[in-house]
């Protein structure tokens, strides 16, 4: 099995817009060839990042997901909220690090 | 939902080790009431931590698992490899590093 995780600095007056956006998310990973699961994690002390965490079938997958329409769709609202920030001059609202793991146990 | 991840970091020469003690773990862990899973996840670049992520119905099952016995037990191999190389005087062959989250979304 193969987990996808995104590391999201989310400015402080913009944590509770994201968390917004994802309690009404699109859902449009769900519908992914070889998608699992996903959780939304935020930090109990309010302290580093928030978690986006999805578990996939194998690499092929996520990667296929990434270069998707629907990824495209899936963070309209957030990729909008960047995009205008920078027609600003404004630093973005969040930034994203993605980094991905093989699981070797449960 | 209730997330614990401890983050560990690994000396380069230790990782074969680290990686068999949890392919053959004790499992005492599986049997703690609101335990739902585990996972151990290895990062595919290998670099930067391993992350091992539980799932609990809520922080107090996680509480009472870390002041437990079975905690102990379920950690007897890899506290016995850092105490040995503390007597040596030699760096501790991981460190970890508990961070803990709510699930704010799925």
């Amino acid at each position: 099995m193969f987990v996808a995780i995104n590391y999201i600095t989310c400015k402080e007056d913009y944590k509770d817009r994201f968390e917004q956006l994802f309690k009404s998310r699109a859902k449009a990973i769900d519908k992914m060839p070889g998608f699992r699961t996903m959780h939304v994690l935020k930090p109990t002390d309010n302290e580093g990042d928030y978690l986006i965490v999805s578990h996939w079938d194998e690499e092929k997958n996520f990667a296929d997901w990434t270069n998707s329409a629907e990824f495209l769709e899936g963070h309209r609202r957030g990729f909008k909220d960047i995009r205008e920030a920078k027609e600003k001059g404004l630093e973005p609202p969040m930034k994203s690090n993605f980094k991905t793991y093989q699981v070797i146990a449960d």
